[in-house]
């Protein structure tokens, strides 16, 4: 009686989209799909219809250098987008790209979804008498700008809408190309595995319109402290692309190793590497920004300055000071090596022109990160072009570093973006065009958006993923500082997917500034995560951060969105994800998510 | 200047053996292995000296059978180790396994230690002229007992002594097979892979002298909150050995799922497991005790009773009460679903006599562990063969159960293991054999012994390798409930390979009663662990307690080990690890580690 009572509690079986689109609505007809369905891409720009395919099938990739040698890897790209049908031709690629991942993801990386029904349940459509979708129309609206691969001039459109007959015609409508993937994306998650072969849906009729609340929704990787292979970088923006993010924050340098080769500065990577083989070529460096583009990512690069450069150090000591002070590094920096980019230097400019010189025109994003976070004014105790640490003096050298580097990368067209601190520890002037992203509190965002400057959220208390692994400084031997190293790694303790779901980057904003937010990032710091634990790491908690930017924290009546009613469909986007091949972590056991509700908890 | 004096602060190099050995000595000469070594196994038992090997290369399995498929599984290993050459012809399986462990890991599964190097350093040796080990020789100085497979009779003698000479000559002595393979584990820690190919150690000579502190020196896997396949645990069980752990204590059922199938019983997995083929057949069941036993690990069964059975109401539910109490299970148990066995139930007590029959000959241990933790007098309100929660009716009750299940234990051999409330919270009478798992305080292990029992340790605020995801409850909507789901799972925080570094079992313990503690387990509960996370989880925190288990929590001035000492040493017991297969998180960043003790901090 009480289990035929529980039964009772269970959710009616819908499709679980992640991120949960703006409107859906799903009926209970099974429909099949396979090789055979027949897709036209319809795009109203200056050539007219295009029919980009003619079948969901596994397509040779995009452009064959994708999988070649990324040594060798060519720039050829973004040169071929940019003549007079640049938008045309970007536009074909972006769309035969995202069919080829809808191929892949729904007819040879799907699932048996068992563990989301009863136990030993007979819940699979019987496979005789399958209707199959026959069709897949895609409809963009509008033209895509010439740049839709190297976006310069603010935000796409990625709304979309989606509708699935009970006659198998799926039709997918948006302005943008990138709006169709974002519809794709969604349309994958309709469908299962089905044990004796082939992929269903057991949802139509099906009708969803989506568009994003927040227009930058990022993850930050951090690939200095540990070295992320171009492969591993590539799944993490698979995986991104598939939670609707479309920022890539690429922390690529940082104290502990410069894995980015500057061809005009060989010795940089040479030495500053981890080991010289470690690095990201000029190759690697466009093939994934390009691999992220064409799924609606942008990749902004992060060189962080002044401090966290101590990498620097390894092929030009002469510009770094206080580096690897030792023991008493916490006097002169956040964590071990110490070291900033002299503030008062000429060699520190010269190094700097010639850095942006190469690598600016190579940057295919409107956005350029400058860093700025936790530069400690000690340091410059220890620096011989300054010898202070009074604010007073350093105050003046900050800005002039800030204007130069800003203005070099205003001239090759893009938009800076630095830490809070630049803004709100340092005062310093800095351009209306200049993006402010915030990481230590939610009353950081405020005064932000409050001086009139646009703001990104990651309040390291809710959205850094690293937290909560304890210290990894060693520490000397004796009771007295064991209160320190078992749980104190400075964000403990770890933020679980509920916590990360529960912050609204709104919080505390007034409404006439909340245009402002362009949304925000959460973080995954290297200290103790590398390419073996990446993964577990970052999904599916990300996936929480990627619904509150998409879908918004506050459900219709203006409440934080249920626990109870995201958990089950985020244990289904996992296992979406570990049948994609990325390793995310199980938010509950299989009996909670076979029985609906029944492991919550009334408080 | 700065950066010269910390350089002085490295360690000098050494064998990062994990767990570090009683003694160790070393020299800096290199010296080179390959297939080509000469390896001899003399053991001084009855049969006289035996050549079991002659040269290191890769063997067929030990047995043919080892490989196919588990469905067809077949009984025979043990049967052929119980006639009067047992003794001998299990020696040699276990030598043979060992021999094929060593060429796998030394030749095969290596790893170059760029990481342990200053950057960019040249620090492999050069490829000329290589000095060749030139024979091991495996010296036995006693006769294995008849039962090394299948202890019945107490603990084995696994010391071992190791000798590497200039010369190459290799020699490894100890009074069991078991030690030869703690000796051979050890050996293959001295060797690293060259990146031009090959493999060699730079520590020759060397001198080990080395036994365990502990007899016992667990891993506690649960199976039933998630289930996990044969070759999960098979490859849980080679890293466990690479520990030197002896016991994997193997909580094969819980509430959420029966996966152990009991042919008398055929309902019980059929219905209970999660689904019916996520199944441990009898096959699997006797080669996962088979494969653990040739590597010197025992594993310890528990079948987890009354509490913790609910999967049982699956096939019978007229033996289970307060099944899957809901919404207020938290009446009735710790976790969902609630569900006991009937406690004074003449049905139950025929279900207890078929599956021992069924289950215990089939043990291959010297221990079965009965469970008994958690349970909640509550779910007796609801049982109508009692209808009541006081304790002094449950009491007596509880007895018999325990009398009855551990005199069935006891018939077949085994010593019965219980968890500590059956002493402590029910005030049961036990026998003297029998062995106390604590987990909720080191005063739990104080009184335990101060009974006269023996006691394995295990305080969950220091080993259980679960904790600190937060809770895998969904909480209903309400700001009120967000002081629990954040970060208080029952046993938040994390605990870091710090704080399980600093355990001691023998906290506490009178010096007249340390001989009652037999060692501890460190324990993976799976609520939020599947295969997918399970290593990460485990690994390499899991090392932190093996070395306490087996080299002592306190170092020869009788104070906590040192974390600086222990750190880098880990890190590179963490890459054998990854080599090996086993997906261990980092530690550290490859700065600090290549950097010796610079992230230090001293307190």
């Amino acid at each position: 009686m009480r289990y035929l009572t529980s039964l009772a509690l269970f959710a009616p079986f819908a499709a679980a989209i992640w991120p949960l689109p703006s409107s859906y609505t799903s009926g209970d007809t099974v429909l099949w799909i396979d090789g055979g369905v027949q897709i036209s891409y319809n795009a109203a720009n200056n050539v007219g219809s295009i029919l980009a395919a003619n079948a969901l099938k596994e397509y040779a990739p995009v452009d064959p250098q994708l999988t070649t040698n990324p040594q060798s890897y060519p720039h050829s790209y973004w040169n071929k987008n940019r003549n007079s049908t640049a938008g045309h031709r970007a536009s074909q690629q972006i769309i035969q790209y995202a069919i080829q991942r809808t191929y892949d993801t729904v007819l040879k990386k799907n699932f048996v979804p068992w563990k989301f029904h009863e136990r030993n349940e007979d819940f699979e459509p019987p496979t005789e008498d399958k209707t199959f979708i026959s069709r897949i129309t895609l409809q963009q609206n509008a033209a895509d700008p010439d740049n839709i691969l190297t976006p310069r001039a603010g935000d796409l459109d990625e709304s979309y809408s989606l509708s699935l007959t009970e006659d198998g015609e799926a039709t997918i409508e948006a302005e943008t190309s990138i709006g169709l993937v974002r519809g794709l994306t969604t349309f994958t998650q309709l469908f299962y595995k089905h044990s004796a072969g082939g992929a269903y849906t057991p949802f139509a009729p099906v009708e969803i319109e989506d568009e994003p609340k927040f227009p930058h929704r990022g993850l930050n990787m951090d690939t200095s402290r540990n070295y992320f292979s171009v492969s591993d970088i590539k799944r993490t923006i698979d995986a991104m692309a598939y939670n609707k993010f479309n920022r890539l924050h690429w922390h690529i340098t940082d104290a502990q190793s410069w894995p980015l080769e500057i061809p005009a500065l060989p010795e940089l990577a040479a030495k500053g590497a981890y080991r010289r083989d470690l690095t990201y070529t000029p190759g690697n460096f466009e093939e994934i920004q390009y691999f992220a583009a064409i799924q609606g990512v942008e990749v902004i690069v992060e060189i962080d300055m002044p401090g966290h450069t101590s990498s620097i150090w390894f092929s030009q000591p002469e510009l770094i000071t206080a580096f690897n002070a030792q023991p008493d590094w916490n006097t002169y920096c956040a964590e071990p090596p110490c070291g900033s980019l002299k503030l008062n230097s000429t060699a520190v400019y010269d190094f700097l022109a010639t850095m942006w010189d190469d690598l600016l025109p190579r940057v295919r994003s409107s956005y350029f990160h400058t860093g700025g976070d936790e530069v400690n004014v000690n340091a410059y105790l220890l620096d011989d072009t300054v010898r202070s640490n009074d604010t007073a003096v350093l105050q003046p050298l900050m800005q002039r570093f800030i204007d130069f580097n800003h203005g070099r990368v205003r001239e090759a067209g893009l938009t800076p973006v630095v830490w809070e601190e630049m803004l709100l520890t340092w005062n310093l002037t800095l351009g209306d065009d200049v993006v402010i992203q915030t990481w230590q509190s939610d009353e950081a965002v405020a005064e932000v958006v409050a001086a009139g400057h646009k703001a990104l959220v990651g309040n390291y208390n809710y959205w850094y993923l690293d937290c909560g692994k304890g210290q990894w400084l060693d520490f000397a031997p004796g009771l007295a500082s064991q209160k320190y190293w078992p749980y104190n790694d400075y964000c403990s303790p770890r933020k679980n997917w509920r916590l990360m779901y529960s912050y609204d980057p709104l919080h505390g904003i007034p409404a006439n500034s909340s245009h402002l937010v362009l949304g925000g990032e959460c973080h995954i710091w290297a200290e103790q995560t590398d390419p073996i634990n990446f993964d577990d790491m970052v999904w599916p908690r990300a996936c929480a951060a990627a619904e509150v930017l998409w879908s918004g924290a506050k459900d219709e009546n203006g409440q934080n969105r249920s626990q109870i009613e995201a958990s089950p469909r985020l244990s289904e986007m996992r296992e979406r994800l570990v049948a994609r091949g990325v390793r995310a972590e199980p938010i509950q056991m299989p009996f909670c998510i076979m029985n609906g509700t029944q492991c919550s908890l009334a408080t």
